[in-house]
């Protein structure tokens, strides 16, 4: 079920072979690019023959084109059949070179292989995916179109949408990139390196609580603030640039939507096989400057931020501050580049990985871990849904029904009340002048009832959304692990079959180590803000709810003591 | 649309004749008895030609039994053709003998001619009212079946029951009594009336708010507790006894709930015309001896005698008086039987009423008054009915969807914890304890809003429902004044033809200033009343409403103290 090349050829068909080298045509949907990385591109990888991991995939559905069959490295699934998703869970994880579905856990029966993308169950303002149609948003250049040559959707227009079409806070999408030629994936290629390792070395240590990334000192923060309307070609095309200032410098930079899109992108691409990479917010076509929708992506976009601040790896990385501090355009320019240039990505981001002082694991040890953590982040993403769903329904509630009741009830004593003074009796007003504040009482806590939840629900919405997006990109960065786990225990028959040396397995063992090291001190991190998360946001929900109920019963309170007693 | 006759042939049938002479059988849900009075067949009343007063009467559906056509007295409203209510609610008020209909205001297109019989919105244990079908409460007789002879259903079953058939808290029905020649009605019996008034005077004075009854020095009040299931036949029939115990005497006495429908009708034949008596609570058939229904029914039954207590008239009267402190049973037979015999019923209560000190009004003002009660009390009804309604829904949302909701978060929080706790990480249980004791929190608080409503929303929904059942009897009593004051407008004109004399005509405009203090007294009465009981029960309500407020926060502050700030 996996072909050797793709290429993009427009209106939806991508042009596939698979390792036959037969050629055809498969609708876009049904192809996921897993780990795709530009990297042969760049030229620096070794010519490593990985043929051996190759499986047998079916011929496409038509051959009606030719194809540049060069490359060997780009790996996709696809079933044109349409069947797609159901066979592709029923497969046993891991059995193919490079395979880590996102659709692993959640593969239902719409036939579609991204996971994490039903509607946008949260109330609040709707952000509507339409990436496909944004145009403006794309074709705008803030600088040099030519500069984003790794960054495929701002030249490929629709064939970009595949990646980036989930709700928000759906998982972290690997780029598709439409050359053939630049696509690499498989854990094989950083399983079997000869090459030295390039770029920052990332530590990891033994910690109280194990294996931990290294944590910088100073842990740094930023702010994303002021979001304004910029307008180019003499006002012809607007956006919205917000500032970013970090905690460093305190020095603000402006940065539109697209250029946090472009780091998620090379973030993604750099660190997205070891960390998982949350998506930014949703775009959106329509209203993308109402200030509800502006304020609500600045809100988000912070979050996404912030979130970055605190990884230990990806803040103290060059493309991060890169993007948080650089000191005018040419730096900006220059730094994207360089960026864009970067070799190690994709799997190779463990090369860089250096346990210091810890333990070989063995391949059991490694897969145990992995399991666990594969239990864990789905048991958790479920748990998140389900608070999302229940959550959801209490928005509706108390924005919807339970106001529109308490304001009935309250036209209901004071309407009474309206009734009475019409009685002309003597002494009416004894009554009717606190019936009437009663009634005024029960409106005033309809409308609290209705604003109640954008002060208390949303940020636990806001925190779980996040981590649905975040729990999200884990099936992706764990199927990374899975996979370099099953050519760990195939290691063997490889030998025997002298596909690989002994010395080859060794070097496959020791780096499969460090994968797991990788992610334990990933695990840990996530567990240590999690932690922090849901304290900090549980906390600032329930007193909100104490606020809440206090100032309704202060409310109450008052209206009571209109009441004579007689 | 009247006929001067009806007899109950059973099987839903009545046999009617109109003024004309013309007999024939109508559904028994066609009609109604308006001020109905087992008058003539004790041989009391003077024996007055009231022909003049008669319409013509379209001849009744089929003419196929002969009847005793005696009677001129029997005074009904019918309409075969099925279009009664509609019909009847188009024709001008007090344009025929006797007619108050009870369904002035309301009459639906249902065909039945019963207002505020709607079904029992309240979604508290449900009184289903199947009198008919009630065989063992009506059958078994405490004390002597004869002595009860004014108490026509007790011997005629389901003929009675299209008296009382409304729902609980319906309007007040005069009773249909079976055998022609007992009924008279209409106020002319009161306004023309030549014999010298019978039985205690009622006197109405001048208060600070207008025309007031004679209060007591002492407010009558008494409990009504201690349900105890009898049986009698040998344990084959059993019955609910109530202990009633006056604050007077503070002695208790038993009474079945057909001891207090036999004191309803009483008060009913007696004061109907002048004061509105509110029905009793409805009879249920299944589960007749639950718990939950035993105390709902006492609850109501404490109610209704509160409410007659609180009455200057009513908690004075004889009858009364002996319901609530009769000596033994013999005490009890004798003056049961003397109640029934009282001839001092129907419009001639007016008789018994005296203005003190104050001045004749004349038609026109009595009319002006009469209109503005009116126009009060619907407009009440309409209020209350709206607040029941919305009270309802209320209800069952408290009781319903949203503690369901509260308890979905309680779990979601607690499903979550779990999830946390199987994460194996150092230091989870800062988090996890918090959270799931927050969880059950939240289920704690679905407990309490569903437990809620008893507390406050019951005594709203028990008030307004009293008061519905009041406001329904008011359509009666003012059709009754009404009616006299048509008679009145009407006077001249019977001069002219000879039919009264200049004599009656000054006496019927004093008699109908009389009714109309006595309407004026009951109504500051009920305005005095219903200053109290919605005072009282607002303010039961908010002082619930707040400690149910305050304990959620501090239920939810407690649960906020639990997590820790990091």
């Amino acid at each position: 079920m996996s072909c050797r090349f793709a290429r993009n050829i427009g209106g939806g068909w991508i042009e596939a072979k698979n390792s036959r080298g037969e050629v055809g045509l498969v609708p876009e949907d049904y192809i996921e690019v897993n780990q795709a990385q530009p990297f042969t591109s760049r030229g620096n990888a070794a010519p490593l023959d990985l043929s051996f991991f190759d499986s047998q995939m079916p011929a496409p559905a038509s051959t009606a084109q030719t194809s540049n069959g060069n490359d060997p490295w780009a790996v996709f699934d696809n079933n044109p059949s349409g069947g797609f998703s159901n066979n592709w869970a029923a497969q046993p994880e891991g059995t193919e070179t490079g395979k880590t579905s996102s659709n692993a856990w959640h593969s239902g029966g719409h036939g579609h292989p991204q996971a994490y993308q039903g509607p946008d169950i949260y109330p609040y303002p709707c952000l509507i995916d339409l990436s496909g149609a944004e145009d403006d948003e794309w074709d705008e250049e803030w600088d040099d179109v030519k500069s984003s040559g790794g960054y495929a959707e701002s030249e490929a227009g629709e064939g970009g949408a595949i990646n980036r079409g989930g709700a928000h806070g759906s998982s972290m999408k690997i780029a598709l990139n439409k050359f053939p030629g630049f696509s690499k994936s498989g854990p094989e290629l950083y399983l079997l390196s000869k090459q030295a390792a390039k770029g920052t070395k990332l530590p990891i240590y033994g910690g109280e609580v194990g294996p931990v990334w290294a944590y910088p000192d100073y842990q740094l923060d930023c702010v994303v603030a002021d979001p304004k309307k910029g307008s180019k070609m003499y006002g012809l095309k607007s956006y919205i640039e917000y500032q970013v200032t970090p905690t460093t410098t305190n020095k603000p930079v402006n940065h539109r939507y697209k250029h946090f899109d472009w780091l998620y992108e090379r973030l993604l691409d750099k660190y997205g096989s070891a960390i998982p990479i949350p998506c930014l917010p949703d775009k959106q076509v329509t209203g993308r400057f109402e200030e509800e929708f502006i304020k609500m992506r600045m809100e988000r976009l912070q979050g996404w931020m912030t979130r970055m601040c605190r990884h230990p790896v990806i803040s103290s990385s060059e493309v991060f501050q890169l993007f948080l501090s650089y000191k005018d355009e040419k730096d900006w320019k220059t730094g994207k580049r360089k960026a864009e240039k970067d070799e190690t990505v994709g799997v190779m981001i463990f090369s860089t990985i250096e346990p210091e002082g810890l333990p070989d694991l063995d391949v059991i040890e490694v897969e145990q871990k992995c399991e666990q953590f594969s239990r864990f982040t789905r048991a958790m993403d479920d748990g998140v849904k389900d608070l999302l769903t229940i959550g959801n329904e209490h928005w509706k509630r108390c924005t919807g029904p339970l106001p529109k009741e308490y304001q009935r009830i309250g036209k209901a004593f004071q309407n009474l009340s309206s009734v009475f003074i019409s009685s002309g009796y003597e002494g009416e007003a004894t009554l009717t002048d606190a019936l009437t504040a009663a009634g005024k009482t029960y409106e005033e806590i309809a409308q609290m009832v209705a604003e109640q939840p954008k002060k208390d629900l949303h940020f636990l919405m806001e925190t779980n959304n996040e981590y649905k997006g975040l729990l999200g990109c884990f099936p992706d960065t764990i199927g990374v692990h899975k996979a370099a786990i099953e050519k760990v225990k195939e290691a063997d028959k490889l030998v025997a079959a002298g596909k690989i040396t002994t010395s080859d397995k060794v070097s496959m063992s020791k780096r499969a180590s460090t994968m797991s090291y990788a992610l334990q001190a990933e695990m840990n991190h996530f567990h240590n803000n999690r932690i922090y998360d849901y304290n900090r946001v549980m906390q600032q929900y329930l007193e909100q709810q104490v606020k809440f109920y206090e100032m309704i019963a202060e409310k109450l309170r008052h209206a009571h003591s209109q009441f004579t007693t007689m």
